[in-house]
């Protein structure tokens, strides 16, 4: 109780198995006394792409366009564009960042990418030699929640999708260890667009039950023998 | 001579070390009689976003949007938005898909992701049970140019960032062999931001010289065993 949570989610539609997953999380933490955002991302019309107008005022270099070098020299003057000072505070605040997503190309939507890409800037972050174990965004948890077209079977090591875990690379170690985000076991619900309404009910009450227990979870050891033994 | 390039670029400033290497290209391919269309996709405003507004007319499930389900009925009937129609064809013309981008966050820019989210839709690219090496997109070959912030040392086994070839799972394999598109090894620029002015010559030079003799090239071994061994 007390804790606050942030859910950056990415579907189009609130109908979808995705949008329940949401609605679900979002009433078994409140119902725990978490405090709870959603950053509906859709909805939003989050702008995913990376460029000069995330900058508010004269650039560092206007010579040639940096992105990287731009955001961290607007961050530090206060001079990010409001959507990313908006989606910053709610980082900032998060004890817990829960991405809601289906998987798209063995990887998060663009939208999402575009959240990481434009959110997650230098100087707040993470910073020179401030990485991985250094990172900024200490003491905070996250926890990728998916959706898959494929079965348990495809993404298993030795067929020919991989193991799922080869996938969780990029978005787990890559983004959120990097910046110093602690991560719990992902959660993943296959191929719900197969499967019978019964059993997409269980899968629903599963997350419910996760959830339920989620503060007692200690994050995996997010190193590569986890990924790819 | 005669092969058909398209090269899907994503920087936002032509002045960029990724500007110079399209530069390259661009001048290589045509010297060498190739037929070269470039997608500059911040040029080209282009939108990473997978929303209703892809699909021109009415839906086939206006009940609940399902952007598979849409874009697969929109494609069989012609139907889908112009931008995507245009970059379908530039895909079905080539013989080589090139994209050419800095690594961020593990990863394409999103702008690059929602190219492939958006463009690469099912009965396109890909359709029920013609996948790998049964996808729609056969006889043509890919390659991913990017150009990283770390060295080649912080991308190499049993270091931080692990090994370069986690990466490229997702993207070669989980996107374009998973269409049938053969891939070639990629073509990394580690760290161009901290080289000399020299060593960033000697990269762009590489880089022509590899493609002088790329059409010799075999294609990688696009299995678990290259990527993770």
């Amino acid at each position: 109780p007390g804790k606050k949570v942030l859910i950056v989610y990415a579907h189009q539609e609130p109908k979808s198995f995705n949008g329940a997953l949401l609605k679900v999380a979002v009433e078994e933490l409140t119902k725990q006394g978490c405090s709870v955002t959603v950053s509906d991302l859709y909805a939003m019309q989050f702008e995913p792409r990376a460029t000069r107008n995330d900058i508010v005022g004269g650039l560092h270099n206007s010579e040639a366009f940096n992105y990287g070098v731009e955001t961290w020299e607007a961050y530090k003057r206060r001079g990010l564009s409001k959507d990313l000072v908006e989606e910053q505070k709610k980082v900032q605040e998060a004890d817990l960042l829960i991405f809601q997503f289906p998987l798209f190309w063995f990887n998060m939507p663009a939208i999402l990418k575009g959240w990481m890409d434009r959110v997650l800037v230098q100087g707040f972050a993470y910073d020179l030699s401030k990485a991985y174990d250094g990172g900024l965004l200490q003491d905070k948890l996250s926890l990728f929640s998916f959706t898959t077209g494929g079965s348990q079977e495809m993404y298993s090591k030795g067929s020919i999708s991989g193991d799922i875990r080869y996938i969780l690379w990029p978005m787990q170690h890559g983004i959120m260890h990097f910046c110093g985000v602690k991560v719990l076991e992902p959660h993943i619900c296959y191929a719900p667009a197969w499967v019978s309404e019964e059993k997409r009910k269980e899968m629903l009450t599963a997350w419910t039950q996760r959830l339920k227990t989620l503060w007692k979870e200690e994050p995996i050891d997010c190193s590569p023998d986890w990924y790819f033994k």
